[in-house]
């Protein structure tokens, strides 16, 4: 039991499993279960990154996974299924955008989050972007995922509205979007070398368009 | 021989058929390869917007363009060979960014290009973004193709420096990824429907960072 479940960064890694086994008591109910899902879903992203979309397969997981295929095929009826429900999982977190007092720092921070997520090994959220090319379920599941992202990250805007920071009517999403953009433009369709200036610049910089006015309109 | 080859809009928009074959007389030297080129390459854009990526080999490219398949081996060689030329073949196009005057105007106007090409019927360029993902040959040319463009591109944000609009030290890149950034991530990867104010947003609000001396440390 212990430590609660560790926040997941944004946008899509899972905790390690050890972790995340102690925060889900296996006695409760629905325990077994749970389980099961942990295991499968484990073995989704383990044979996504290992060998690829086109190794991922409901046999493949089940296999993997340990667990028999009806079961699998029964609660998650394909591969689109299987990513999808990555993201679900995902989701379903507690994670709260940081706090550190500024519009900048709070960026900043969150932009750190996706740059460790973009380049964490294994790279679970780079095959899960790359899957999502493949899969028009994990594609959708994805779009989800980061619609809640955005939308939780939208009380740090309204932070630096309500200290004055930025006009009051400044639109959270697109000043969101403009701070993040630049990572994924960058790291995922210019597949840049990482750049270890790159989190602090584009969140400063669209710090800097807030500042002035900019997302307003 | 008639018009001049138009512009390829940004990011990798061929032009129609027609229009490419007035500009390349058939009769001047290299013609006929160039011919076979066009045709080849042709087949590869049909093939991927028609029937995706999967789809895609040499010998349906050969069948489809009538060409024989050991014409299309030999100096292509693969399928990585195949997206590489058309993307290859987009960079050496005669692309110069808009000149409108004004910072705003010209990102704007980019940015039009962009979502143009990004809601092209056929869909060529978010074609050819999925295959960057199944392709590592592809993957290469496209970021080679977008440094071609973010490079010439460079030349809007120095008239906006020499106009004194912005610090003389605003970094172009910088710039030019923060204005179209976004565009890339609600399209592409966050799959939004096409929002008609998303271009002219984007391109105002990195304009606005940059003239408030974002882009500059």
């Amino acid at each position: 039991m212990g430590q609660p479940r560790p926040p997941t960064p944004f946008p899509a890694e899972p905790p390690p499993p050890s972790r995340r086994q102690a925060a889900v008591p296996v006695r409760r109910p629905g325990g077994r279960s749970a389980h099961v899902r942990r295991r499968v879903l484990d073995a989704v992203r383990s044979q996504l990154v290992e060998h690829g979309y086109d190794a991922l397969s409901v046999d493949a997981v089940a296999e993997r996974a340990g667990v028999h295929r009806t079961t699998v095929y029964r609660r998650w009826r394909d591969v689109g299924g299987l990513l999808a429900d990555v993201l679900v999982e995902a989701t379903g977190d507690d994670w709260r955008p940081p706090d550190t007092g500024t519009l900048d720092g709070d960026l900043v921070a969150v932009n750190r989050e996706i740059h460790a997520a973009l380049t964490a090994d294994p790279p679970v959220t780079a095959a899960l972007i790359a899957a999502s090319f493949r899969s028009a379920q994990a594609a959708d599941a994805l779009r989800i995922f980061w619609i809640d992202r955005y939308d939780r990250c939208a009380r740090l805007v309204a932070r630096a509205a309500e200290r004055g920071e930025i006009p009051a009517r400044t639109d959270p999403r697109r000043l969101l979007i403009a701070a993040t953009a630049p990572l994924y433009h960058e790291m995922v369709l210019l597949r840049t070398p990482a750049h270890p200036h790159l989190p602090e610049r584009a969140a400063r910089d669209a710090a800097t368009a807030a500042h002035a006015g900019a997302f307003t309109d």
